[in-house]
């Protein structure tokens, strides 16, 4: 006998009936909403295409996803018995029957995590699996996925439509041509996909390939970037370019969120040392300390939002980022400060209405003690939402409990999904719903709040924080 | 049709009805004990005079608390619309009605926050308002604010015996001729109004305003400071002029807990360097290690409790500190530490039953990893309470379930208000005997303890060691 | 009226009827399995001789629990009152029913501590004692205990049986003869009673008695260490002797998890400093460091499970150090970093399957930031259960809230109870199962788990983790 699989109407909800009663209402209301997705890392190219495909069931949840085979190779699966493709093109595994095989096998891994519960309600509410996933049922399910991916229901645009989504942000670096953005506009296409400047290849001076970075970025102005105020001139221009394709905003990754701006002698200095190969760590902190504020600048003058992502210790496994690259699980947090990196940054334009600076931590220590009260003070800060290894049910959680009695909900920004697993989108505001329904029902039966306030609330937070956080609405 | 107003009698209790039911009689049975205030910034000149009033309704409730206009200020709204005063002298808006206009139209801002929780409860409880706030009821509950404050009941002794008060403590500079107390005990009104020495004004050399505040300590003992020793001495006799008048605490804040002895000379040689205005950021921070350990060594010798408040990045926002001044809800938490820091005056005082020190806060990440250890071992040191930021529902229960299991209640001291908000006094007491009640409502029904202790436990929260901990039985 | 005392079924439970229905069954299903206790801290002497005894009730409970004494002493009980030895052997309280009397007066202060819920379920269920301690029954209650104590159902080898338990894993220097091992070994008794290897005492530079610890190495393996690469030597020596004991592990304590690779140079120049007695701080941290390189290696080498426990500032309290020793109460921990110390040693190691390395930490902000994301991808890679101040009911709850979603349950390692308090495993223990059971009755109740999945996960934390984990199956 097979496990039947099937997703609990009430869950995430607390078990309490009261709660859960009130949750329940409150989720429903805003069940039906679209999806706002103003930060993620979808392909656009995947909308480009009306006939474009997600390939095969590994290449749709598998090999392209971090989130997932980390899992499997901290328990000593090997990536290339994933199918993850190997910087030196040495051969890995090409079957993915075999792939999904071990992948199922290993299912059990995943209990108890958000990976875990939005594979899951992919594998239910997006191709009506309805059968547990095991060593035992893998290839009946594989056989299902296959068939369902060859239909044309199944193409991108069509889930994008499926999913109601209302706008999905993507993330491009500086010096993109935005050609599958252009070719989505040109196609008649009815769905809203739009762009998000990230110059953090040619900002962070000690990225690998800095050099070719800052090349490909002269090509796409038109003109060599020898000095930094031609960098500053290129970006300026970038970000035009980029608002004119309809980009709302800009993101950028750092390890830390120091901010002090140099001179502009200082910053020609440091250029000139990294562009002869020659930048050292701390040249490269200070010139993304400063590239920050200059960054927020021009945000002042150009009104996109500005999102700061810091804390990741990236690549952090020496041995799978030279087999592999980057973003292959291997990024760990470290602890984080606000209060005094942010204060140059603040001093200068967090009073300016005109800057909106939307932050992400993977550093949960700094919500209540740091985040909460800058959002909660700074006309220009927004919060950000979970984060990350935070995106989940008890991170969201503890966010709601850590930040919102000292912000206030309306200095949030909602959700974001930030996923390039496009088919977890749907799963992944679910759960944020969900969640957000039962704190709030929390808030009601706790006497804090009444059903009026907890209704508007939730939909705040379900649809128009994302969307007015991400100034979608203008 | 308009919103009716009123408190759930099981507000902020968990929705389990076991543990409600529990949480209901443990609250039942201490709701009526008087309120113990060991800490807090109420003026006393409110009750120095029999006549004094309140104001107006924006006076009493907007202008002065900056928990309650960081948050107007962090949606754009600038300080100068809700009145508070300029340093410059410039305008403001003078119309309190259009203040509380403002207030009320962004009211829903407080949703879910412990200061929406506490202007409710006062406009409830306090004045009997039965509706909603909101724009629409704005003014019609301005009228009735203002009514009602105009009346004999509402003068500041007459709520002072209303909210059963005790005994509240007044936080007051080192140099202060404590004329409001004196006029208090001379009155021959029976409220308890005590003072609380805070020497920061002098302690700390950075202050704005150093000199000037040294000077006024010079009149207080009417001897020039013109040394380290002399500081020492005046701080000896203001301390013990203090304490005749009631005093049984002092209270310093420090940006961080650091402390360490400096030999007389280097303490004078600091002292002299400050005197002449050339003070470093180094030598302040050597000078205010240095004094927390004579503090402690004063307080060994007259038995003043000593309370620290740590951990606060003061005015922050450099633009509104020089357009308002000190305490505008620009106060931003920085990660603390106290093991490490706290170890020479440890080392020194903390085997010494005769000193008394609490420890406050504002970073929780050291709640179960240092402060909960340091006060399960050393003699002299007590737990504070929940502090700012963390004065709410999630912050209780986050210093519940973080510090109890490690130091038991015994080594805590129950609760703080903290607050310049007189209004909220009830309020926030109230919250924390709610709290406290469903606290340990979550032991009796978790089988850990029986309702004999429970009883026992949560009159030591509500009342008990709040009066052991500031020696307030003697 | 005596207050009976009980112990509740479903003690440790959410209150919530649907989640302690399953909390329950889950529970009820683990219940009964035997007690795996991996890491630990009993003397195995207490085995060795069939007729050993545990003393007096207050041998057995207070007098060599630093868990106990603390908290007395924090409230101002000196330790010699209680007994505790004193280093320069001056007299201490010898009457040990006036040592019982004290705690027992003092009882109450273990409320809602996880001390207060061990000693009463030790009491209850050990022993039999159906009345609450007070000051009023402590005397009954003494010759209940000290009658008991002396049947032989109450001798180590028999509570060792009737606790149920599977393994116990002990901790022991470099240099023990491991003579108690032997001698259980010897005694055809049953009873598995595992040794560990902790070298601390020879590898931390500035532990007090360096030098004759290096001694006794020496002795132990019949050369002189006057060399790093003797020390080197004679650690592998050593670790093979206790593999041949039994030994699934090494042990070590350290400040920080600092670690990075010396030369052999460098590493000599630092040994034959500390040799000459002139090690700095510094060269204490960076030998370390270096050690746990070299611990990894031999783990990789030799196949012993290597934990680290890191954090903890010993003697704190350095009046209560010289009066009393080491391990007093006065050990207070500090925050920690893994992500950027831990980086050399999982370059080198980290993808080795294997080393297995089990991370301990007393700082829990470390959880959710670095220690998930670090053990849900490397292979070599365990997290530790929670230690310490944290083995309790909440901080359980933390651990698996702020853990398991990031690394799975299956990179964890079922729970070590850690303690020298041989009466309190079965306790320990069980509140650990009835925390699982506990929060994976949340999970199914929130529809993110089914009961097949739920059941084999409370199986695996209760019992199998600990087992895999610790090499125990091999």
């Amino acid at each position: 006998m097979r496990n039947t699989w099937e997703l609990d109407p009430d869950r995430y909800f607390d078990p309490d009936p009261a709660q859960r009663r009130v949750a329940r209402e409150l989720y429903e209301s805003v069940a039906g909403l679209p999806i706002v997705s103003p930060h993620g890392h979808v392909n656009p190219q995947l909308f480009a295409d009306e006939d474009a495909t997600f390939g095969t069931p590994a290449e749709l949840l598998i090999i392209p996803d971090h989130y997932v085979f980390r899992m499997l190779y901290s328990q000593g699966i090997r990536l290339e018995e994933l199918g993850v493709p190997r910087a030196d093109g040495d051969p890995v595994e090409e079957d993915h029957r075999k792939i999904w095989q071990i992948f199922a096998d290993n299912f059990y891994l995943f209990r108890g995590t958000p990976s875990g519960a939005w594979l899951m309600e992919e594998l239910i509410d997006v191709f009506g699996i309805d059968r547990k996933l095991t060593g035992e049922t893998a290839q009946e399910i594989y056989d299902e996925l296959e068939e369902k991916l060859a239909q044309p229901a199944f193409k991108p645009r069509r889930l994008f439509e499926r999913f109601h989504i209302e706008v999905l942000c993507t993330t491009d670096a500086a010096s993109d041509s935005l050609a599958a953005h252009q070719a989505i506009r040109e196609s008649g296409w009815s769905g809203t996909v739009l762009p998000t400047f990230r110059p953090d290849a040619v900002v962070n001076l000690l990225t690998p390939g800095w050099q070719a970075n800052v090349r490909a970025l002269g090509e796409s102005v038109g003109y060599e970037i020898n000095s930094y105020q031609r960098l500053v001139q290129a970006l300026e221009e970038r970000r035009s370019f980029f608002k004119a394709m309809g980009a709302k905003a800009t993101d950028h990754a750092a390890l830390t969120a120091y901010t002090n701006e140099l001179t502009v002698d200082e910053a020609e200095t440091i250029f000139a040392r990294a562009l002869q190969g020659a930048a050292t760590a701390e040249d490269a902190g200070a010139f993304t300390g400063h590239m920050l504020m200059e960054m927020a600048r021009m945000s002042v003058e150009d009104g996109l939002v500005m999102q700061m992502h810091v804390g990741s210790f990236r690549n952090h496994n020496p041995e799978v980022f030279a087999r592999f690259g980057a973003d292959m699980g291997a990024d760990i947090p470290i602890m984080s400060e606000f209060t005094r990196n942010l204060h140059p940054l603040l001093t200068k334009y967090g009073n300016d209405s005109r800057l909106r600076l939307i932050l992400f931590t993977l550093d949960e220590d700094t919500y209540s003690r740091e985040l909460a009260p800058l959002a909660g003070h700074y006309p220009a800060l927004r919060m950000g939402p979970p984060w990350w290894f935070h995106d989940s049910l008890n991170g969201m959680r503890r966010y709601f409990e850590r930040i919102m009695e000292t912000t206030g909900i309306y200095n949030t920004s909602g959700f974001n999904d930030d996923t390039r697993a496009f088919l977890s989108i749907p799963a992944r505001h679910d759960v944020w719903r969900r969640a957000a329904a039962n704190w709030v029902a929390g808030l009601v039966v706790r006497g804090l709040i009444d059903t009026e306030d907890a209704g508007s609330m939730v939909h705040a937070l379900a649809y128009d924080l994302a969307k007015t956080a991400y100034k979608l609405t203008e």
